[in-house]
């Protein structure tokens, strides 16, 4: 089967060669020149991934008609700001070479303003009456431990079960196991949405709490987390329990390499969001994300202690002691509220 | 209120003199003469808790009449294999003196042979007709952190909302936070298997695997022991995503103080369970709960594919990467089947 990557970044360029050590034609498209370049000269993705070769037969393109020319599978692996304008592309290529491949989503985010998830994007700007034929990719995985062919363990979500299954057989090999999921609204809401609770939990390993607080802001996050997903989204709260909810909120909150617990962390330690940011180096998903949860608890009256706190915290200059006093004080609760 | 703490370790000793703390009148039954004697006299229990001082009102004794006389709780913080025998001498005293405390347990464990969950053992040795009276607290929680006060949330889980209701009114304060729950069974059985995933946590750390791959053992690991409570005991599945849950499977499978955690790293690095057992120098709870749990998959037919593996590692001499590659092969499956 041949198969278009969009996006030659560290995570795109690590499946793409998987999917061609699992025998399939693939063909990375990326923007930069040079990269490609390297990719299709010497099977490396240096500034990426240091120390590792791409499967031989992967090749790069900037042309994206000519990455889709033939595809059954399109695998969108960019950041959330440049999902759009590529599906809009995508969309007018497919529109004139009359080829309706399957697509997949394995990016993580909600579109600043719309509020919209990456398979709403897709649809609107691809297949308007067909939202089958998306299926979204999340769970805990990073393309250093993918190349190193590390075990995985993936859900693998859509609205149609056979093309979800598709995607799986796709996918899988000894080392990068998927799960089928029909949820796929919880899958997103989950990848996107726990950035949020990893910045709270950096704040409070910055303020020297202990594992028993961390894990308990863990838990009380992924449950207001889920309450965000069945009340916003229409999701299944047990989706919240699985790869892409608690599967990847544990690595992303006991990681160093997560740039949102990394954020936290700073925060809790004292210093500003806007030092913390510049100091990055690179984009903090979990800072835009804040926002537009903030906004779609208020607007639903949803009850998100822990990303209230994060909000006013990050953009209202409120204390965190202030704010974790507010938190232990608030009137008692049971444990399961949807 | 008066309060009866039932063990005079670590945990019962910090929980009973919290207790005191938020104005309780408590006193600590232990077996230990000379540990009941140096509560009473300093104060302290040094070979438990360290450079660390109970609340001076918290008495203790060795003679359950005198503990019990006149509480209005009994809390239970024993070891499981010590908690049939206590019970019956507690449920004969409070038959003598006709009163009918609240019991609440802290125990985590299933009875080796029955099979019972503690709440069984305590309805059936004190309330045989009324398991309303029994409340199960439960989550992620080391009596070290609760001692210095740090942020700590669990669940209180009754099939009674208002008894639920009461201890967490008695427990909470500023720093340690009570949920309700209504599926007593549920946080049972949370509490009492994730021990199992924890050794296999371990073992996939002594073998080198990384963040991603603890991450889903941990999620396919928590899907599992949902399915064993939903189908053996009758939980609910969204209890399993609770503090008791997830909450404290994060902090067992992430903590190097877990002694079920060390253990599976151990085998995973090619240690023996005869040496690791012998060496551990405590009991390692997860090496007994992981023969109850196979029998209960294998006696009712549920699919556990991380504690059989466990088991076989265990107690049949099965090679861990060959269990490895055998999950990692298993027929596709979907995530969410309870």
């Amino acid at each position: 089967m041949k198969i278009a990557v969009l996006g030659a970044g560290s995570w795109g360029s690590v499946l793409g060669s998987m999917l061609a050590d699992n025998g399939n034609e693939v063909v990375l498209f990326g923007n930069n020149e040079e990269v490609n370049q390297e990719i299709n000269d010497y099977h490396t993705n240096d500034h990426y991934m240091k120390d590792w070769q791409l499967n031989e037969t992967t090749r790069a393109t900037g042309d994206l008609s000519q990455a889709l020319d033939g595809a059954a599978l399109v695998l969108f692996v960019l950041p959330t700001q440049a999902i759009r304008s590529v599906a809009k592309n995508v969309g007018k290529i497919l529109i004139q070479t009359g080829s309706k491949p399957l697509l997949v989503t394995a990016t993580k985010g909600i579109e600043p303003g719309t509020k919209k998830l990456i398979s709403d994007i897709l649809s609107e700007e691809i297949y308007p009456n067909d939202q089958d034929k998306i299926v979204a990719i999340s769970g805990p995985s990073h393309a250093e431990s993918v190349a190193q062919k590390d075990l995985t363990a993936i859900s693998c979500a859509s609205t149609s079960s056979s093309n979800a299954q598709q995607v799986q057989q796709i996918f899988s090999n000894d080392y990068f196991r998927l799960y089928t999921n029909d949820d796929l609204v919880g899958v997103e809401v989950a990848g996107a949405v726990k950035n949020v609770i990893a910045i709270a939990a950096g704040i409070l390993v910055g303020k020297h709490y202990g594992d028993d607080a961390k894990a308990a802001l863990m838990t009380r996050g992924l449950a207001e987390v889920t309450r965000l997903g069945v009340n916003y989204f229409c999701a299944q709260p047990m989706t919240f329990s699985g790869l892409a909810g608690i599967g990847d909120l544990i690595v992303t909150c006991t990681s160093v390499n997560s740039r949102n617990w990394r954020c936290g962390k700073q925060l809790g330690e004292g210093k500003s969001l806007d030092y913390v940011l510049e100091n990055m180096g690179q984009v903090v998903e979990g800072a835009t994300t804040v926002k537009a949860v903030y906004e779609l608890c208020q607007e639903k009256q949803i009850d998100m202690p822990i990303s209230e706190a994060i909000y006013r915290v990050m953009y209202e200059n409120c204390n965190v002691d202030d704010e974790i006093t507010k938190m232990m004080g608030r009137s008692p609760k049971q444990e399961i509220r949807l």
